[in-house]
């Protein structure tokens, strides 16, 4: 790992050896992986990635914490399409919008990049068995990736998760322990069970190498920008690892050289399960919530990562917008209809924020903003449903079609 | 379109100008897209492609019916992974195995292929509205192009199709017209809807671009391979649409010398609706078949595009073979957790054929098979859970998962 110097805690600033199977600090804070940005200064460009012919998260394997004779993942993680939305800015008032699509991931994901790099790191430290708990993605993904390269998982997921999650999980091979309880009470029983059997923790917010994975959706985005800086990057926020991935993504880039000014980012939380949030609007510490959203995804009433992704949010003085569950669903529809793009409730949980934020006039109608679309629709197709509604059933006869026409108001 | 000389009846041989809104011969027989290869030949060779940067579909515009000045569709599709699948290869007993994930596009379906041609080619016509009838996947796949490409879309789909591609259809903002009847019955209804108010036609038989489009994921492969032929490809056949493509794409390869010989097709089909299969095998004239399969996508008792199906297999020295619907949901769990692929039924019932085609004989052991995986598990989840159960549901307590395990006969 030429380019990486160690790992220190957000909290307290303790400084520890990379090891692969590095958790969190003595004092209980979560660690971040520091880099030796002068020498990748001098030793990378732009131009090196020009000339690169691998379009996943590996091409970035500078920026990454990984040894250089590890072999990446068998699936395709990442490279995902960054689209330019010019309808659906047309619809929101706005004078430029991307939409990165990492639904397009390889178990449909953003969160394929943390599990890659987790498999990645697992077998740096020899292990044969990874655990997580999650509240679907971190889950199928890792179970996914996991399989792919012929290591076993142990796998906690609340027992609301969606069916297309948990189809994920059980057609990848994974042992599944759905849990009778709250996310809170997911994470807590995976703890005690991989403390005591000692597989490879893969919880994103115990496991300081994860955020690193994820931070490859802001690489890949400045990239697809040609390196031209966004005004803001909005993504709805859980856990908090994503956001805060996504956040030491722009740092590195920003302290390598390869881009002179720092997005701000929009941090989206459904109203009601919005502590993160909440600490930001109200400028005091944050508390837990209840889950009250149907957003599962980032259902997350006492998020695991808060330190790291409150530090993003003000680091990059960010804004913070809550969305309602209807705000949610109507958003499903707009980047179906407007652009082609089927996200899954939290997965357009950035781009309803970003719609809210120009309705509350917290940002300005000629800004340019990159909307991250999470993860995938068809992981979640009943709220699909819900958001869009049954079609028209009609008996196989042209009159039959004709009444149904005219009954539903439409005139071909 | 430099390289096209036009297109001709599959079954008189009369020939027509490739106008975009190209259907079938005055006799009924199909069309087929006509090149000319001499000249390609002449001006394309496998190192242009290596200097394009452009990793989709459109990477192969010399060999695709679309002028020269037609934009590509918005979202990306085609450039699938390719992936070397060495622990399946190894359970299958086959000495080399590469699966084609095209699960993997924008709509997770082979189908996108089809659709980003249709949408260029209803704009070239000046359609501003496109229909088709579809089992689901070309449904959604036009549905999401279109709406991507700010186009209208009616679909016509049989009432059984699973919940996911008719939440896809939905988002997308399609008017959908659920046919309360078979197939048969949904493209008769589709049929006589066009003709009535002359939307632009996506149904594949019927419009010779479909399967020029479907061809790319042939051209991929043969690249992404360094241009080496496989001795087979494998597919799920069901209106026989895919496989002409498929064919239609090594035979230009092979036509305009970017490769030395061409690979054999293994058509597989369901036991319960195998009526091309059933030609080939008996080698008498196709007649329907009941549709008795949960492979929902390949549930055609009449298929639409019959001769350029049998000459493709026939042509190629192929294979058919018939499974069974377990034999597809053990292949949906052997691809699950052997190679972290999740396929629909169809999408794995090729795979599913070259286990059998192993295990009857059809094929040496010591075979290199590309099996295409057409959709993903995502778009049918009920049959995702059938085929690998439901998860163990745990009270958030060490000792109750204790006891789970135990009772499940887990040993961490």
């Amino acid at each position: 790992m030429k380019y990486v110097l160690g790992a220190q805690c957000v909290k307290c600033g303790r400084e520890y050896d990379a090891v692969p199977d590095l958790t969190t600090c003595s004092c209980g804070g979560i660690l971040d992986i520091v880099y030796d940005y002068a020498a990748i200064r001098r030793d990378v460009s732009p131009r090196d990635l020009e000339d690169c012919r691998d379009y996943s998260m590996w091409r970035y394997r500078p920026f990454l914490p990984v040894e250089a004779d590890s072999a990446p993942t068998p699936l395709r993680v990442g490279w995902s399409p960054l689209y330019p939305a010019p309808r659906l800015a047309r619809a929101l008032g706005l004078k430029a919008l991307y939409l990165k699509d990492d639904g397009q991931n390889p178990t449909a994901s953003l969160k394929d990049r943390a599990s890659a790099l987790a498999v990645v790191k697992a077998r740096e430290a020899g292990a044969d068995t990874i655990a997580c708990s999650s509240t679907g993605n971190a889950a199928s993904s890792l179970a996914g990736n996991a399989a792919a390269a012929g290591l076993s998982t142990y796998i906690f997921v609340p027992s609301r998760a969606p069916k297309g999650k948990v189809a994920q999980l059980r057609i990848f091979g994974s042992t599944v322990i759905s849990v009778d309880g709250s996310y809170e009470d997911t994470f807590a029983l995976s703890k005690a069970a991989i403390d005591r059997w000692g597989w490879y923790n893969r919880n994103a917010a115990v496991n300081p190498y994860l955020s690193e994975g994820k931070k490859t959706v802001t690489l890949e985005i400045l990239e697809q920008l040609g390196w031209r800086t966004p005004d803001y990057i909005a993504l709805s926020v859980g856990d908090g690892c994503t956001i805060a991935g996504a956040w030491k993504g722009l740092k590195d880039l920003y302290a390598a050289g390869f881009i002179e000014r720092l997005p701000r980012l929009i941090s989206v939380q459904a109203q009601g399960c919005c502590p993160l949030n909440r600490a930001i609007q109200t400028g005091t510490p944050w508390t837990p919530m209840a889950e009250n959203t149907l957003a599962d995804s980032i259902a997350v009433g006492v998020p695991r990562n808060p330190d790291k992704a409150l530090n993003a949010i003000r680091e990059s003085d960010g804004i913070a917008v809550n969305v309602s569950d209807d705000e949610i669903l109507a958003a499903m529809r707009l980047l179906g209809r407007t652009q082609g793009v089927f996200g899954e409730p939290a997965g357009v949980t950035g781009t309803a924020g970003v719609k809210k934020a120009l309705e509350l006039g917290l940002i300005s109608p000629d800004s340019t903003v990159v909307s991250i679309v999470t993860g995938n629709g068809l992981k979640d197709v009943q709220n699909g449903i819900r958001a869009a509604g049954e079609p028209m059933l009609v008996r196989p006869e042209l009159d039959a079609l004709l009444d149904a026409f005219a009954s539903h108001g439409i005139a071909p």
